[in-house]
């Protein structure tokens, strides 16, 4: 697996900060070169080979010449064979993270579970095409992830507007209102996006950080009350990602400056390091063995 | 419906600085003249005329005075045959506005429902008579409010004293302990406060942002650990505004310099949105109708 | 009863501050010199005799003299019939602590439920043999605790690793991760805990903060995402306290450098004050009279 | 020497918080007790008897009644002897301090040097006689301060506005704003200030701490940008002490809700330690004896 | 006069934020609709007719947009007669600005002063032409402003590299290194860019807040160690507006997501402010005032 | 020159924090891979081969185990050749420092210029005789550094003791108070210091952070306001070294925690990098070269 980081922000819409997203989780932990995941019974470092390529590079101010830049950089690391995780970087890095792992996996079809507050499926905001409000549509409109293989886990609040939810039912997206996690619990949600991306060959997984509650995550762009909490979002990853294995992954819009104590970037380097360690398992191809008092 | 801001703290008995909860709390969205509540299927800006009437004239240092100009703000609000929405401020303003409010609405009965982590039922904090710890025994003492017409969800802690409570049982209150929250859910408490306030014609709504726990709302003024998510709060406003409307509400104790990346004044922002949204589905006579993949 | 600060975190591995951790606690209320709680009806200072001794005298810089100086202070306190309740401080305090309170309770065998997300266990970090991440495993080492009478509860993340996982087999600790608190819930599992100590005679409760979750606890010193509320600890103190009584106690890791608004001080104050609340209960051999509407 | 906290803030018409000064200014050391100060070469608790007596009784939201209060407790100091030394709390305070110093020294005259930014010298603020904005205007108007017996030093800004201006000229008060502070540099505008006030017996200093920039006092209510550095202040303070001693002293308007890892109480904490050893010094007869290295 | 928001940071090189920069300064003030400068002796307000007009519309994301947006604006303030005074927002909207500004004055020649720790004469910054760091290459490479009627001051730091200060020397700008406001002081300073711009028409302000030091500034983008203090500032610019007068000006670069207690917008607006007292005092043809106690 | 962080702060007697130093300092800038110094004509990254051998080895809780490591580290550094630059850490870590260099220059005498609120010469703190309070005791006591060749700069408030200060004296120990400072101005103080170390063949730097005031460090542990601002240090920093190049030198005491927005942090990454300048200037053997504007 290789670490990305997409130190970039130019695309959020409200409060700024993500371009030091990539510096902050790489920082908050205080994990040495080992760990044995409790619950698993696996240790993701000794399992896997986990390599951090550094930033792709950016230049502040250039959003395309960005895109561009980390299309490029994701794309090699699948060409190398290697499972990607870019670290955002606000969500517009998506698009170019998607496409790159799409076009590298081009033998078989590719299914995206997203969890976020948002669609992030407008044409534009304020105009700006690329914003990090539209990658999905922009995904789904460019034919790179087919609409039935998109599925939306913890949508609240009052975006988007009713013509981005038309699209959605006609291209025919799928998606949890964190409302029917609240009512169903995360595990019924988890096991049913598993169904309906059940019949796809491989699995992205995005995670905007703002699908979190703002008290779990206060570091972010545009926050939105009312949603998960991080023992919600880390075990729904570790069951996904254990069923499914994982192709691709981004943790985005994690937004330092408005973050305190780190917990905001702990909670994205955790999500990360439960997506490493469920691969893990899911690759020894043998059950979690979790440690518990009588063996 | 018009928005006011009640900018006094000067009845706080800890931490102050609710002076500016309607600055903050206004300021905490990035939403636009629009928004789809994407649960309920309704555009609150489109169904309703909601207007924002600025702050009522405060005295620093003069909470008589403050009270006054604040009965008679929201008393013309309601003379207009508007439905005020009240941003305190601390909780010593909800006598004024539910008097104002009871007033207006004289023609019928007038019960509340009142969220907080404490019962605000003390004849005096500190010697102090119309302290933000008073409002609700001033308002039954007074024959504003009938006891068993007013309903408290949320409480905990080690307050208030026996003579309170033997107070409230004598006066027909009700309330339902944080602790009941927790055994048997929002969803069973919120239909238990609806059924025992089913006889009014009017529903008040009286927030104080400390019924969430200081996670979730670190910027206020007394907070007690141990307390509502605001996944919890939302939902409650929203079913409770549906079923019965709103002729009046507060959202109180939001103190900013105690709040960090405006979490606080996010929720209260968000919890007064819902109250909107829930009161144009309300009044729109229809069911709701969430955003569903399949329409 | 008595408080006892420990102020001390030269044994923290990653971000220190614990050392202030005894000032903050004692100033996280707004409380006077009474206060009745709601759930159980009973008035902990009025009940019991609860004194602050204040704080230990340490050395900054040297572990050993505090260690020293804490086993000495607890031990006058468990010598006067009084129960300690030691505020640390990092969480090597409760070595010390605990080998006090085992000393002066030598007439019955001893039980620890300990709340954490870490389990503890080793035989030294980074190669500090009385470092916070080793106390309990010294504790059963040295024969102090017996290792069938320690049930941790709330364990999570990547640490440690399995040959402390063997050795606590071995030894016959009993713990439940948080995992099973997300399955099962907290009250089954403090069933189960209660349980598992029902043949000692005492019961020492050794609480780490960050058995929170970093939303409700960011004020601590090795943050772990994914855990408790606040509510749930507080209930499950609250019953363990209730039913088996307490003849020693600490609350550790409260690192208020990284605090913020005072959250993490307040929810480890409530959790002591929980404590002594649920102590005044089972002295007096009653039960709970909730305050209810219907009395 | 006696230390009495006046933890009031309900006189302050912008930022409050003033009520949790003392508190904090008491915290904001890392001194035990000793300490020699050295470019006076005195150990101010060895040369004196400094004793806290603690908070003055206060009722949240009784501004009447804490006045009262706070010049009874004052007046109670100034009877057995002591020089009283009052920590804010807001500047309303000075009124009542002022007061009872002046009814204790009746025999000889007093004078009062105060630094602020501000003249705190209108009749009312917002229609409230006794606010934070009044007391030396009430303290001239009533007689207890001559006019041309209060120097004020650090003004700056954009208030009051001319007639209070051309009631301090008719009353015959005399000040330094913080332009001629700049120009002329602290210590001739200290020596002015010394020889405007070589008449009076008697010395009282009133420090609001809002006379130095915010980058040295974030935490007050009323900043004011270009202000005086804390150096300036120390060496102000150390001078003017060590000439004429003291009858009393207040150091108002630490606000520590909105200061950061302490800076602002710090330096009111070093503010009134200086006071102390500059009169350790004066009642001593000697000349300062600093430590340098040819002895 | 007329102020106007230009909330963009699109442009900026590292620490984003300053798109909220003109909502905090706007908040940054505790006074109300009247001011009294007691150094100048003018009313800004009763002298001046000051009018915020809002902020310029501007796209996230689409700098190219802003800048034209910004263009239009000031130049439809220009045109009405009006002094701009533009809030920024990043350092790049000075070439929009003040060419707009140029446009207007055309009749004759307009010089500009720059206080700033950059002298942002890059041709690009990260390729991007249009950045935060090259408004004043543009401005004179498209001969928008003179090069001789550029003066700089506060220049320090590590930044830009010799080609800039090449072309600069050839270009015939002027500037004063921070290095001698340390040793010649703000005043003798402030007298040589006075000098160098005299036999211009029109003068032009432009604060980047940058150049105060961290201290008195945290709340910027690209902050350097080393600068001035916010009392030198005030009176540089008090000194040349009250001088020359102003037909427009920029205060950019304050990133509200970094500051604290809201120092760095209060310094901003003061500066503001003191700049609107000065221009009112410089058409009132007279002298200063200043508000002595001898009248 | 190598740059070494020391990762260590067991040896604080106040606020810690310390330990994550290093890695701030590392990040405080947004300076690429060159840099030119405007008032020396330098590029410091061009003239001179910086290199970052990260952190020494160390372990929390083990104090006596990271003095080693940390002496072997520099130890390693000097043997090469190169001049080393430590990041701490508390400053106890001077000692091994100190000596290690100390051991290195073994052919010619070695002097130190130390930049401190405190003379860090106490035998020991709280009985720990390798505290931050006792480096330079030690160092002059064991011989490695000759007390007339230690030269104190900014020392103030209410420690050391007269103990200390007869002892200094005694030991030839040369200092200059941060009155002094004041009252001769910081150029004048750094040219005394030169002359006192003028017949010293080499010359080590050690700045304790703390120097500065804390409005302009408060990111440290034992804040002492009253102290120097920036500038000044910087002004220093570059005279002394220019003039008398560098054997080796340590920053120290910067404390994340306790910083705000970096600014300390950048405060201390400045020193060092105009350290680094001012050698690359002074083994260039000519002036500086500032960049004016003609020429």
């Amino acid at each position: 697996m290789v670490i990305l980081g997409a130190p970039m922000d130019e695309m959020v819409t409200h409060r700024p900060g993500a371009r030091f997203g990539p510096r902050e989780i790489r920082a908050a932990t205080d994990l040495g070169a080992e760990g044995w995941h409790m619950d698993l019974g696996v240790d993701p470092f000794a399992d896997l080979n986990v390599v951090d390529h550094g930033d792709a590079a950016v230049r502040p101010g250039d959003a395309r010449f960005n895109h561009r830049s980390i299309r490029e950089a994701v794309g090699r690391v699948v060409d190398s064979g290697a499972v990607p995780i870019v670290l955002g970087g606000d969500h517009s890095i998506s698009f170019p993270n998607v496409a790159a792992v799409a076009e590298g996996v081009a033998s078989g079809s590719l299914a995206c579970i997203h969890f976020d507050a948002h669609t992030d499926t407008a044409t534009e905001n304020y105009e700006v095409e690329w914003s990090h409000g539209t990658p999905f549509r922009h995904l789904v409109d460019e034919g790179i992830l087919a609409g039935p293989r998109l599925v939306q886990i913890g949508l609240r609040g009052w975006w988007p507007n009713p013509p981005e939810w038309e699209w959605a039912r006609g291209a025919g997206v799928r998606w949890h209102r964190m409302e029917k996690v609240i009512e169903e619990g995360i595990d019924r949600v988890v096991d049913s996006a598993l169904a309906e991306v059940s019949d796809a060959d491989h699995l992205f997984l995005s995670v905007d950080i703002d699908v979190l509650d703002p008290a779990f995550a206060p570091g972010t762009g545009t926050p939105e009350p009312g949603g998960m909490s991080t023992r919600e979002l880390l075990r729904a990853v570790r069951k996904i990602v254990s069923r499914r294995g994982l192709v691709g992954m981004d943790l985005v819009e994690v937004s330092p400056p408005y973050d305190h104590s780190g917990i905001t970037s702990m909670a994205a380097h955790r999500t990360v390091l439960e997506a490493i360690s469920a691969l893990a398992l899911h690759r020894s191809g043998r059950e979690a063995r979790p440690e518990n008092p009588t063996g």
